[in-house]
Parts: C-alpha cells; structure tokens; sequence
C-alpha cells in the first residue's frame, strides 16, 4: 500500500559530477546554505571550490561530502590535472599526475576531519589512479576513469540508500512516529538519504505517522534541510528544539529515533553530529528503540572505539554570531554514541547489532 | 576567601517598583528582549504594560514575573483604582476598590500560566487588600499598602536568593565546574537569582571552577541572560547549545546541574524551562547530581504531582520565524521533571529532598 501523498522522485540530486557542454567536468549541487526558502543548484569546474564548499557546509552530510571530495580529484585530474602533466612534455606523463593527486587528495581529505566516507572516497580515487598507471594509462585516461569512478559511486550510493530504506523500513511499527537528529537525508547524499531513506521506504509503504525533526543547533540542519526535504516530499513533519526530545519522548509520542552516521568504529560506536548522543541516552532512559542508519563506507575498521574519532571543533561564531566580551563557546560539531545505547545499524548489506558491525564488510566486502 | 574577581553588586534590579517625582507608582525593569547587547531599563506606571511586558517575556523568571504581577496591582491601585473607586461618591470606597482590583487581578494572572509564583504573588495582593478593607480602610490607604506590599516582596525575594546561595553553595564541591540551563540569575529575580544566587556565594567562596550555560532554545535565555549576567559578574562562562550538554557531562566536565523552576508540585516534581527533564535524564546517566533553586512561592502544594501543572505552548515563530509550508512546529515552554531525577531542592529554608519538599511549607509557613 502506497500513502498516495508521499512522493519521493521530487527530492533532487544534492551532488552530481557531469559535464559542462564544452567537455569540462563540473560539480553541481545544491548549495545547502540557502534552504529552507531557496533551491539554488550552484556549478563549479574547479576542485578548490567544493573543498571550500564543503568546508563551509554549503555540501554537508557524510556520503554527500564522500562524494563532493571524490568529485573535486576528479574535477582537478579533468580540467586542470592532464594539462600538467603533459607540461612535462612526455607520453608517459602518469608519474607526475599521480604525484599531483596525492597532493590534491591530500587537501580534499583534511577539509573535515570526522566523517570517514570522505578518506573514504579519496582513498578510492587514488587506488583508482594508481591502478591504472600501474597498468601503463595515460593521464588523460586516468582522468577519465576518475571522473567515470565518480559516477560510478554516484549510483552505488542511491542503491545503497534504497537498500537501506528497504532494510530499515522493516524495523518500523505500522503509524511510525519518528524521531531524526540532524538531517541524514536526501540531502547528506546523492539521493533519498539513509535515516531519512528509511522513513521513505516506510512512508511508501504507508507506515509513517509523523517524523519529528530535531532543530539540530547550530548550524540547524534538522531545521532547515530535514523539514525542507520531509515536507516536499509529503511526509508529515514537525519541528522541535532540541532541547524537546526529552518532553516528546515522555509523552509516549516517540516509537524509534532514527539518525545517520559519521563514522562507525570496529566495536559499533557511532560518530554523529553533536546531540545524538544526547537523544540516544533519552531514547534508553524511555524505552524507545534507537536506529543508526549507514552505508558501510562509514565503517572504520582501523579504529577499535569511538574514543579514537577525531571530534571537528567548529567556529564560536557559528553559536554566536556576535561575540558577549568574557563568554567563551564551545561548539563541538559532533559526538559519539557509545554501540550499548544503539539497538541496530542498518546498512545497505542488511541490519547489524552494533557489536557486530564488522560483519557487514567482513562478509561481503 | 573571596575570589576577587566576582562582583555581584554589578548585576542591577531586574524589577522594581518606584514612585515617579509626581508620585506616580512606576514599574521599573530591564527589557531582556534588548540582553545580551544593550542593557535597557523600562519604565511604566500602567498595569496593562506590565501585563505585555511579561506576555512578551520582556520580563521573565518565575519570580520576577511574581513581582511584575503584583506590580501590576499596585500600578492599578495607585495610578487608577483610587480616581475610579472615589467616583462612587462615597467615602467608603473600598468595595467598588476590591472588586475592580479583582478584575485586573484575573487578567494579570492569566498572562502565563506555568509559573505559579504569579498566581502567589497576585494572592498575596488580594489577601492584603481585603484584609485592610475588612479593618475598615478606604482606597488610597489600601492602594498605599499595595504599593508597599510589593516593596517587601522585593526585599523578601533578595533576601530568599541570599539564602539559597548561602544553602546551596554548601552542595558545590571545591573547583566546581556547573551546567545550568534557561536563566534562574539575577535576571530572572530582583536581584542576585535562585540557581545562579548558589553560583554567586560560591563564586564569592572562590568554588567555582566554570559554569556552562545551556543556550535554551527557542528564546535563547541561557545565550543571552545567563552569559550576560555570569560575565558581568567576573565568573568564567561557557556557553553551549542544548545538544552538547551530554557530550559535556560524557567527558567528565560537569560536577553538578543547578535550575530554577516554576512549580513544584507537593509531591517534589518541578516544571521548569523546556529542556530541564532532559538535562535531569542525562544527568541522572552520567552520575552527575541535579539541583532545583527555587524560594517556597514556588512550592504549589494544591497539586499532587507534576502531572497537574498547566504547560505553556507558545507560538511556533518564536522557533522558526519564518514557517516554512507543510512543516508544523511544537513549542511548549517548560516540561516537568519528576522528583525521582532531582537529588536535592535548595529553598531559602533550607535543602531539601523532594519528596519531602512540603516540610519547607509546613516547617515554618
């Protein structure tokens, strides 16, 4: 049973690498900074762009930035990378490519150090590279296998969401009432999101009741871009403080909180955007079942817990626009939930227990 | 010993009513919509002000609103009643007197309906008035014992707020480092604060290490009136958004949480500023102690539990000024926090547990 009223195909593309008519490679995508009452899609051919928007959360959202960093190797390697090397004057011009990828890739991965899809990517675009000039490419092939790589995870990623909604939906009673943190959404990736995939799916099948987004201060992602992309597509929707979680939760009108992921360590501690811990311990303290909702590339088996994630420190600024002379900020922008408060993360390889997360790329990948 | 850097001489009269040169009773009080940039003293000597000024939280705090309240009856008395009463004719003026002031006393309790200390202090007014028409009074000595009733109100909430600190400063070890949310400081009293009153004798002890002051969406009183008044007085202050107090209180840099409240039911719940119960539930997880600083006019020991108290919903601009189409808001203003997740309530007599919080009111009133 479809609710008639849910329509999914209006959400947008958030990120898209394509090209321009004269052959160049652009990134496109919607510069989140705008919305709520503006869709504005902005275009760029140049790499240092999308690390500064990404930077300055213009393209946000784990897998989106995954994607934005990927697209920047492959915007610099298109339009700027064969040029230069060819300036060597050689055929076998792959060498002094590579060397210059390294150093692009280098900025691209430090421009947010917490979400693990975007090493994650970069280190996919490298392999990439140096698989091909292992096998004796040329710059200008390689580029092109990049920008074609790029494509290619474009498409993994909405088959990933749509996996993940197919998944997770499963784990929703009839007449949901959900809770999101943050916006983990169609636009924190390519399409149709994780978390809010999840609440797609399900809203498809006709089992959401009403999403309740979390402000998400302070950079208001719940309320900006969750409300935003939950109300286009038709899914009822209300706005709350984050601060009234707890309120809602007591009220017993909160049947599973759902959010996304930064990075999931081998143990299953999540790193999210800062105030799902907070609801996670909420969601425990009412009995309400706490999902995480991810694609395995956040998965970082390198690290044993959470302790290890690097936390992002962002500007005072962004919590108080005008400095209060003697009142200091902190503003974390993310933090970590511990694998013991999470009841499952659904990936798009299925639904884990958090302590056995590593089974989702043990087993397949 | 006296850390020498906390002055709280420099925190002014949140409320306070004067007479003009004329003799004319003004309502003098800091408009808190202007804080933290501007300090703007306001001035009115018609109760019907007031009543806008507490409705549109220029004046705001379980207490100070209790003073505004009865405010507002002598600034009627004073400025209307007396003129009104006499038209009568009659030299026994008090009845048509009482039954005016009745009806603005209906409408002065009704601009908020959480705190109870408004409907305490408009009581106690009323009490007085018909009190002293019982004794045979006539209008303008009722209205002058109105004008001074308010007076000792103002000297009694001091000297309450000296007591709370000097009980609670008790609780607070050496170096403490304490979360408060909303603003239960000066600000929110005449002078000195309940939960930011424990803050100040222990700051004044040389105790406190830090204090971070939770933002307090929507309205921003921890953003905007706690920080100002905490620096203004010389104590170190951080400011958070709500969703980091966990992250906080995970890392081990929250010794204590201190809140106001506006009511506390007979059976020690309190209803206090939306987000309170969720910072008592983390808390409560991280083993951190949850104190309520509130004087007995808060105690409402008509109500069995929390259960009974009214929650102000108030307008959704207030969270997104700006709607945005299909997205509804939910905007209650305070929440209740069950006695279970308080360890003690600091009143001006003394601390108690708050399932025995109706001693402070049996002991002694």
């Amino acid at each position: 049973m479809t609710a008639p009223s849910v329509n999914i195909e209006a959400l947008p593309l958030s990120v898209d690498l394509t090209r321009s008519l004269q052959g160049a490679a652009q990134f496109v995508y919607v510069d989140e900074r705008k919305l709520p009452y503006e869709l504005e899609f902005a275009t760029t051919e140049r790499w240092g762009h999308v690390v500064e928007a990404v930077k300055t959360l213009a393209v946000r959202g784990a897998p989106a930035i995954g994607i934005a960093g990927a697209s920047a190797l492959a915007l610099w390697a298109s339009n700027e990378g064969v040029k230069q090397a060819r300036e060597g004057g050689c055929v076998e011009d792959a060498p002094r490519f590579l060397e210059q990828l390294q150093e692009v890739a280098e900025v691209v991965q430090n421009a947010r150090p917490t979400a693990v899809n975007l090493m994650w990517a970069v280190r996919r675009m490298l392999e990439c590279a140096r698989e091909l000039a292992g096998r004796g490419c040329v710059s200008w092939e390689i580029a092109d296998s990049l920008f074609d790589e790029v494509r290619s995870m474009e498409r993994e990623d909405i088959a990933s969401n749509i996996a993940i909604g197919e998944h997770g939906a499963k784990l929703l009673p009839w007449g949901a009432r959900v809770l999101t943190h943050c916006n983990a959404g169609s636009l924190a990736t390519v399409r149709y999101g994780t978390a809010l995939g999840v609440v797609y799916a399900a809203a498809q099948q006709g089992k959401i009741e009403r999403v309740y987004a979390d402000e998400t201060r302070p950079v208001g992602q719940g309320a900006r871009l969750t409300t935003w992309e939950l109300s286009r597509a038709g899914v009822p929707t209300t706005l709350i403080c984050d601060n009234m979680a707890a309120s809602l939760m007591a009220r017993g009108a909160v049947d599973a909180v759902i959010v996304g992921a930064d990075r999931i360590t081998a143990n299953g501690d999540v790193a999210n955007k800062i105030g799902t811990y907070g609801v996670a311990v909420l969601a425990r303290h009412h009995g309400v079942p706490f999902y995480v909702a991810a694609p395995t590339s956040t998965i970082d088996a390198s690290l044993c817990t959470g302790a290890d994630i690097p936390i992002e420190e962002r500007d005072a600024s962004e919590v108080l626009p005008r400095p209060i002379p003697g009142v200091d900020v902190w503003n974390p922008a993310f933090d970590v939930t511990p694998a013991q408060l999470i009841d499952s993360i659904v990936t798009e390889r299925g639904v884990f227990k958090p302590e056995e997360i590593l089974r989702a790329i043990e087993e397949v990948g």
